[in-house]
């Protein structure tokens, strides 16, 4: 791939914050989301951490993580309860301090009528100091990015429109690109050949699946990645070529 | 809770291993389910991590783990082909070696006749020096727990297997028990009173869970958490209570 690609590699952690997951009482569904599109705009999702509702854990978990991905996005913990504790986590990560925010506030008032904006309500435009803002279009209370840090909900659909309206303002790198191929055999049986291509191609990343079929068959879903389009055609082709040979149920 | 409590107090991490998860090709459905039968059971799943198949990274996730929690389950990486590297990583942690066991190499033998057990199958027998395997009843290749660490497969249906093979075996705390009270109301609505339950229990935690049902409403589960039983139920009619004075919906 060479420096070019070494150059624009763009990478990003994300933080789960909530004991609800922990918990098992709430299935996440940000996770493969994030993933997804973040493969999809060229931004390489490298660790994914989940923490719970307190403050020191949050604080611990983006400091240990900013540093080493060029981004880091957090889920959850953004709302006006008392174990919404996100936005202080993020002051304190950064060592800033944290207010209601003008902006915010008149973006909550679009949504909420004034006299309905109580003390809680206005926890939601609390900022840390020097954060933009990350505009929700569900609605209003807005998330924010601090340095590389960009928090954001954690219901489903907020999430995904936080991220949508940041996406636009993130440095991308080149995609990372897959071709799937089903093997129809057991992982096992094409094991020494499928390594014997991962290392003609080290440029490329081959991943073997192993799930149970319809008929309680363990098959085999074999997925090259790559970012060079005619590379991935090229070792797709190889893997093809050789489960062609060795496949047992099709 | 007092020390009674705190001494039976077992806690655990997770590592998920996987690049396919943070691809977002696979959609993990092991987190949900292990954080269900472990706050079952009465262990508390304080952190989980995905990280990708790099050896360097599973190592690091392990070591920064198995010192900060009773136990630590790590699900995937552990099949015939060359990305499965998870038995490896694990030794390299522990600074033990690793080879063929007889034991694990006898479970395979259940499942896979001895001509089919190629070198790549016998991949799946590798495991460190010292740990103990755990049973796999679905296809036979077994899991191994080192020290405090319990490695697991990623297919779900064989991760499940050993996560009931294991956890016999395994300490446990008193259950953190939990009651879901539907607020019929928007968060911000009770965030106040809420606040105040809390503070006025401090040995119970109370979670505000935000939803859109299906009228497009925002509505709130509110869920209180505590591991004894006479408390959940106080805290529990604490909250019914105050969310009856400020329902807007039912």
């Amino acid at each position: 791939m060479g420096e070019a690609d070494g150059a624009h590699l763009v990478t990003a952690a994300l933080v789960v914050i909530g004991d609800e997951v922990l918990s098992g009482r709430t299935k996440d569904k940000n996770i493969g989301h994030i993933a997804e599109r973040l493969t999809e705009v060229g931004i390489d999702l490298r660790e994914v951490r989940i923490v719970p509702d307190v403050e020191a854990d949050i604080v611990a978990a983006v400091n240990a993580l900013r540093h080493r991905f060029t981004y880091v996005f957090t889920t959850g913990g953004i709302g006006p309860t008392h174990d919404d504790i996100t936005a202080d986590a993020i002051a304190k990560a950064f060592g800033v301090s944290i207010d209601v925010d003008p902006r915010a506030r008149a973006m909550l008032l679009e949504y909420i009528a004034e006299k309905d904006l109580n003390e809680a309500r206005l926890r939601m435009a609390r900022i840390p100091d020097g954060a933009s803002l990350v505009v929700n279009a569900v609605s209003k209370a807005p998330g924010f990015r601090m340095g590389n840090v960009i928090v954001m909900a954690g219901v489903p659909r907020i999430m995904q429109s936080m991220l949508e309206a940041v996406l636009p303002e993130l440095e991308k790198g080149r995609p990372m690109l897959s071709d799937t191929v089903l093997a129809n055999t057991g992982e096992g049986d094409i094991a020494a050949p499928l390594a014997a291509i991962a290392a003609d191609y080290p440029e490329a990343t081959i991943g073997s699946y192993p799930f149970r079929d319809e008929d309680g068959r363990f098959n085999t879903h074999l997925v090259v990645r790559a970012r060079d389009p005619g590379l991935l055609a090229e070792v797709g082709a190889a893997v093809r070529k050789m489960v062609a040979s060795y496949a047992r149920f099709a």
